[in-house]
């Protein structure tokens, strides 16, 4: 399968470290898609994936998969390992609840901020932008801050017990805070160590930078 | 199990059809959240779900689980009956991708349109209003109405050959856009005539209205 992505960008991020929990990294071939050149809004890449965001997966059939859920959906169901996405009806249903809200509270809230409220990938790219709504998300994440260290005070991972794709999601999403100067209060202790224990996982630690 | 929910409004219906599709109805007691009235921002409700929206499912042994994607994932996976979220990794995939294109498209958009940019639920309830971007999403919510009925001219359902729970979520993201006005143009016809299919479905019909 091919992986359409920009290897530095967080949510390309995610499925590298889903594919490299599962084993999945040698099955995959790495297509480079310059976002910050525009080619994700161009005609050929909205022909395979319409929300013009990368990554997108290809599978071996030719069908495109876009959406880091559902890409993370297809590496858990498709590859041995450890489950990312959870066995039970139970423990899919904690995992898919905690992916939307470190998606809401953190990775997104954050893109909305740095799309919108600062000059993000430049005036060529961000052809709408909203610097009060996109303040108003900022405040949305640094709420999320202190949700996932609450939770993490009581959580040994994001969804309960098991590594899931929800601690990949918030992984991410914090990567992308710091990098839009979003920063982790020193006090958030309890998120602060759970971050130092994921980014020292190998999937995570194989990224580099 | 309970559902904490408002009868009337588009999310609250997602799950209710879920469940008449998977005959968990009867397994449900259904308990009335005053959203009209800002119930669904008090203290108490934001202890059961810090996002303070409807629907929350609340297991037997006392969990509470919000997020469509994540109530759906629970009810398809511990109830017998048709998958609403796809059998094999390809078909996880595709659905988990489209219920993200639904929501994004339609559901989303129609309600980030309402709750912005036209009265909403009222000054109480929306506290904070961003007409601009609310527009923004009205257009976004057009797009996807073009998007989906061009999907359906190819597509029995909007996942493919199989009903699933993203056929549900653009069902009631239509239902939201009728209710805001923003209506679906008469020559968009093969998404009238799937909406037409979609209405007949006794899990819909049983809704009422």
């Amino acid at each position: 399968m091919k992986l359409y992505d920009f290897a530095a960008f967080p949510n390309p991020a995610r499925v590298r470290i889903a594919l490299h929990e599962k084993g999945a990294t040698e099955h995959t071939q790495f297509i480079n898609v310059d976002v910050p050149g525009g080619e994700h809004q161009s005609d050929a890449f909205r022909a395979i994936n319409p929300s013009a965001t990368v990554p997108v997966l290809e599978l071996d059939c030719g069908t495109h998969i876009s959406e880091c859920t559902a890409i993370t959906e297809y590496i858990d169901n498709a590859f041995d390992g450890p489950s990312l996405t959870g066995s039970t009806a139970k423990q899919r249903a904690i995992v898919h609840m905690m992916q939307r809200r470190a998606e809401q509270y953190v990775m997104d809230a954050v893109g909305n901020y740095f799309h919108h409220a600062t000059d993000g990938l430049g005036a060529d790219i961000e052809q709408y932008q909203n610097a009060e709504w996109g303040n108003r998300q900022k405040s949305i994440a640094e709420n999320g801050l202190q949700y996932f260290n609450d939770l993490l005070s009581k959580n040994k991972f994001v969804a309960g017990e098991n590594f899931s794709m929800a601690d990949i999601t918030l992984f991410a999403g914090l990567g992308f805070a710091g990098f839009a100067k979003i920063d982790i209060p020193t006090e958030y202790t309890h998120l602060l160590d759970w971050q130092q224990r994921i980014a020292a996982r190998p999937s995570v630690a194989a990224l580099g930078g």
